[in-house]
């Protein structure tokens, strides 16, 4: 299988850790979810999705200031929390044959919009990372989203899972257009569904 | 002026901290920016909008648990970074006669998807938002995103500033038609277009 060109850098002075491992803030929901994935990984028909939280970046020499002052660095935006269960929790699983990235969603509770309900940016955002790593790896190039439209079906709660399911609809020359849906575990409930186009950065 | 009857409740324990004042990490375009509207809110037309990190709400006996290890609170979605300038940093202005939302927005870099370039996420989050307390203030009900659609023209960088300009196009029964553009302070560059649909909750 082809790995693609793009890929997130770690910062020199750091072994990147992987964010898409089981950790303590992970539900039982998660956690059977992410099992489930990765006996379907056994065979190579799916494979897990590393994931880091550092990338290297030019920033403004005030921002980077900034950023040591606070002891930070610049970080991901969907690993952009660093304790653990508070903010995107999730790990994504790709289907080279199906063109297609699951990724468990367990949002914490600083993801929040109207009180006890998940913000509509926070879902727009890890929709969007999945058809992203979808593309991604489907295409093994480097893309930038041209569009992303959401219909929201019915509100996700923090600390609930939800699985957000994307695949790649068609290539057209540098476009990619894919489609998604969020829903609980259960399959019971659509939460969200979604399309989006990503442009091949050449 | 009607007030809306949604309101972001800050938890007892503390006085609300408005977000939507200048702090140290805004630049000259964002302070120029603030100061323009300021300035244009002095007879009335336009009306700063506050913004506040606490809501109140219920999460799992375990999660607040888990936030109160962290010396967490719930927090706003947008506001869920605790170091100025670092995360979304922005003022929202709201101009009632022309049922217009405009947010001054700087992102941080915490906000990245790209190394450089603000994720596509963070994008529709603050355009998401912008919509949603236009419509709020425009019709004084709460609401829920129904539908949110984006188009990305143009790459916006960590630390620049750009306007977010929502405005509400129709009102059909329950649901509320907004679009909105996103562009560079001196009106050059599109950034991004959309369009959003919100539901009252009744």
């Amino acid at each position: 299988m082809l790995e693609p060109t793009y890929q997130v850098w770690p910062l020199p002075s750091e072994e990147p850790k992987d964010y898409a491992l089981p950790n303590s803030s992970w539900s039982e929901d998660m956690m059977d979810q992410f099992d489930k994935f990765m006996a379907m990984s056994q065979d190579g028909t799916w494979r897990r999705i590393p994931s880091h939280r550092h990338i290297k970046c030019s920033v403004p020499e005030s921002m980077r200031q900034k950023l040591e002052e606070n002891n930070r660095e610049i970080q991901y935006f969907c690993r952009n929390i660093d304790m653990e269960g508070l903010g995107f929790e999730y790990a994504m699983f790709f289907n080279q044959s199906q063109k297609r990235m699951v990724c468990i969603f367990q949002p914490g509770p600083l993801l929040e919009g109207h009180p006890g309900i998940v913000h509509g940016g926070s879902v727009a955002t890890i929709l969007d990372n999945t058809l992203a790593w979808c593309a991604i790896f489907d295409t093994c190039g480097m893309m930038v989203t041209a569009n992303l439209s959401v219909n929201y079906r019915s509100p996700i709660l923090p600390g609930s899972v939800v699985l957000v399911d994307g695949k790649v609809d068609r290539i057209e020359g540098r476009k990619t257009f894919l489609c998604a849906q969020v829903q609980s575990v259960d399959g019971q409930t659509l939460h969200a569904e979604g399309t989006g186009r990503k442009a091949t950065v050449v």
